[in-house]
C-alpha cells in the first residue's frame, strides 16, 4: 500500500465512523397516521391499545391538540416529554433559563446539554424522541411587557389551525410568572393547569383553572403578600431550594394524566390534586371563583358565564375535604404539608403564607387561606381529621 | 498544497470533528464527595438542600446504598434514572429484553437505542447522567434455574461491601418473575418493593414486602390461578397491553420516593399505595402475612420474627381502609379499578382474578381477595364507600 493509499484508507475509516454516528442520532421517519398494529416497530401500538381496552374512544385525536408548556424545568421538561411520547399534535415551550449541572437531580436534561438554553435543548431531545410532534420554542421571560404581548399572541393563535391553544400548562417556579399566565388566560378565557412543587421538595399539586368557573390564581391567592412586598426581597441570600426527581416526576405525571383526560374526554379531571410525599396523602378539592377578584377579566368571565357551579368534583368523598360550605367564596384551605409544618413560621407584617417562600425552619408553607373565620392552624387540624 | 498535504488536512478535519463529538458525549468527571455548595456546577446542591430544609438528616449516606432493579421497562427504567440522579451508591439492573420502537410511548429509552439490550442501553444512559453511580447489569431471565441461582447470589452479595443489597425493587410485568423475586427475598429475608401497572394503563401500585412481617407475594396472591393454569395460556393471541408514560412515571415516582424514605429514614413508608388514574384515587393499606403461606421460607420468617404486628401504617385514617379486622389473616381487598371495571369478567373454572391478565371487555382486574367471607364485589363496594 502506498503512502497515499494509506491516507485515503484512513479518511475512509474516519468518514465511516462519522456516518455511523450520524445514523445513530438520526431521528425516526415521521409517521403519517397512528396505527394500532401490534408490532415492535410501531411506537403508537401501546397508546392505540387504550381504545381496545375501552379507556379512550378516539386516541388518534391527540394529534389535533396544541399544548403550551410554560417553564421547562423539573416539572415542565418531563411534562413536555410525556406529551411528546403520547404523540400530542403541537407543543409550544416557553423558558429563558439555561441548562445547568445543578439541574441534573431532576429527570430529562443531561450533563452534555449544560450551557444550552432549556427550550433549545428540550426541542432537540423531544424531536429525536418523536418527530411527529410539532415543537415551537420561545426563549424569553414572559413577564416583561413586550414578551407578555408576544406570549398572549401565541396562546391566542398558536394552535395547529392558528386558533387558540387547547391548554396551557404552568410549570413555572415563581409567583410573578404564575400571575402573568393567570392574566393572559383570564383575558383570553383560556383554560389552564397550574402546578407547583414546594421548596422542601416533598409536596406538590396541580390545579385546573377555567376562567369564570373555578377560582383563578388571583381569586384565592396562595399569596406572598397583601402589602405588595416583592417576593424576591423575601428570599434569603444563598438559599437553595431542594428538589427531587421523584416529586417533580409525579407532579408532571399528574399534570399530563389530567391533560389527557381533559383533551381526550375520559375519566374525571381533578380540579385540585395535592401530593404530600412524607405520608403519601393526596388531597382533592375545588375552589370557586371570588366575585371580588382583583382581576377584572376574571370578574367579567364570572358574570358572562352561567351560574358559578363547577362540574361535580372527582374522587371519593372521603378524600375531598370542602370546608366552610357557607363561606361566601367557597375557598378552601390547601394543606400540602404533613405534620407540624407551617407552624412556627415568622412572617413580616402584612405578609401571608407564601407560595414558594423558603422557610428557615425547614417548613415550607404552601397553605393558603382567604377570608375564613378560622386560623390556618385550626383549618389544618380540621383538614387532617377528615 | 500537495496532494498528500490535502489528504492530511482532510484527516485532521475529520479527527477534529470526531474529537468534538466525543467531548460532547463525554460524561462529567466523578465527584469524590457530595457538596452542599450552591453553585450552578454542583449536581448535588438541590439534593443536599434537603438537609438544610430539615427533611433528611444525612443525605450523603445515599452513596452507601445498593438497590437492585428487576425489570428495566416502563417503570424500572425511570426508577433507575431517578435513583441515579439522586446519587445512589450502586444499581444492579436485571432484564433480558431488547429496546423496541413500541417502547417509545414510555419515558427513558430513545429511538436510536432500538435493538440494544435494555440493561446495556440503560447503563450507557445512566452513566452519562451520573458517573458516580456504580452500575452492574445482568442480561438474563431470572426465572430459569441457573439464572435464578445467579440472581439470588447477586441479591445476597451484590452491595458495595459485598453484602446483601439494601433493597430489591420489582418492576417486572409478569407473575412468574414476581414469584421468583418473592422466593429469593423470602429465602434471604430480603426487604423488597413490588410494583405494577394494569394492562389498561390507568392504575398501578407499589407494595413494601418485609418477609415475615408483611404479606409476601405468595401470601395474598393477586393470583392468576388456584389450579395451576399457566398464565401465558390465558393471554390471548395478538393482545397488546396499553401503557402510558404518565401512569408508569407516577408509579416509578412512588417507588423511588418510598425507597428514599426507607433508606434515608424520613417520612412514613407506605406498605401499599395504589393509584387509580381515572378518578385520582390513592388507596393506602397493609397486608399481614398468611400463616399458611405456600412459601416455607415465608412461614419460617413469620415464626422467627417478633409478633406479626407491622409498624403503624402511614397516612390519614380516612384513606386507609382496613376491612375485616377480625379476619384471621388481616388480608384486604386491593381495589385499583374505578367504576365498574372487574365486573363482567369471565374466567375459566378455577381461575381467580389475574395480576396482569388481559381483559377482553376492557376491564383489567387487579383486585385480589383471599379467604374472606365476602365476595369481591361486596368488598369493593365497601371499599368505595370508605
Amino acid at each position: 500500500m502506498t503512502s497515499e493509499e494509506k491516507l485515503r484508507a484512513r479518511i475512509k475509516e474516519l468518514e465511516d465512523e462519522l456516518s455511523r454516528r450520524d445514523r445513530i442520532n438520526v431521528v425516526r421517519k415521521k409517521i403519517s397516521e397512528m396505527s394500532s398494529e401490534v408490532v415492535d416497530s410501531n411506537p403508537y401500538s401501546r397508546l392505540m391499545a387504550l381504545k381496545r381496552m375501552g379507556i379512550v374512544d378516539n386516541y388518534e385525536k391527540i394529534r389535533d391538540f396544541t399544548v403550551a408548556v410554560v417553564g421547562v424545568g423539573g416539572v415542565g421538561s418531563v411534562t413536555a416529554e410525556m406529551l411528546t411520547r403520547c404523540g400530542i399534535g403541537k407543543l409550544i415551550l416557553f423558558d429563558y433559563d439555561k441548562v445547568e449541572m445543578a439541574n441534573m437531580n431532576r429527570l430529562f436534561f443531561q450533563p452534555h446539554q449544560a450551557g444550552l438554553s432549556k427550550v433549545e435543548a428540550a426541542a432537540l431531545t423531544l424531536t429525536g424522541i418523536n418527530p411527529d410532534v410539532v415543537i415551537a420554542t420561545h426563549n424569553y421571560n414572559i413577564t416583561t411587557v413586550d414578551n407578555f404581548d408576544h406570549f398572549i399572541e401565541q396562546i391566542r393563535s398558536g394552535s395547529l389551525t392558528n386558533g387558540p391553544v387547547d391548554l396551557v400548562l404552568s410549570c413555572v417556579d415563581n409567583f410573578e410568572a404564575r400571575m402573568a399566565i393567570n392574566k393572559a388566560c383570564n383575558e383570553l378565557g383560556q383554560t389552564w393547569f397550574e402546578s407547583g412543587v414546594s421548596e422542601n421538595a416533598v409536596s406538590g399539586h396541580i390545579q385546573l383553572i377555567v376562567p369564570g368557573v373555578s377560582a383563578c390564581f388571583a381569586c384565592a391567592p396562595p399569596l406572598v403578600v397583601a402589602s405588595n412586598i416583592d417576593e424576591r426581597t423575601l428570599k434569603k441570600e444563598g438559599v437553595c431550594a431542594a428538589s427531587l426527581p421523584t416529586t417533580m416526576g409525579i407532579v408532571a405525571g399528574f399534570l399530563v394524566q389530567n391533560t389527557l383526560k381533559k383533551l381526550l374526554g375520559f375519566g374525571e379531571v381533578s380540579w385540585y390534586l395535592g401530593y404530600s410525599a412524607l405520608n403519601d396523602f393526596f388531597p382533592l378539592m375545588q375552589l370557586r371563583p371570588n366575585p371580588s377578584c382583583d382581576d377584572s377579566f376574571c370578574q367579567k368571565m364570572q358574570r358572562d358565564r352561567p351560574p358559578p357551579t363547577p362540574p361535580p368534583t372527582p374522587a371519593p368523598a372521603a378524600t375531598q375535604p370542602v370546608l366552610h360550605e357557607d363561606n361566601q367564596w367557597g375557598i378552601c384551605v390547601v394543606d400540602e404539608e404533613s405534620g407540624d409544618a407551617a407552624e412556627g413560621q415568622v412572617l413580616a407584617e402584612g405578609v401571608r403564607t407564601a407560595y414558594s417562600m423558603p422557610a428557615g425552619d425547614g417548613a415550607s408553607g404552601d397553605a393558603s387561606v382567604e377570608d375564613t373565620d378560622a386560623s390556618v392552624e385550626e383549618l389544618m387540624k380540621a383538614l387532617k381529621q377528615l
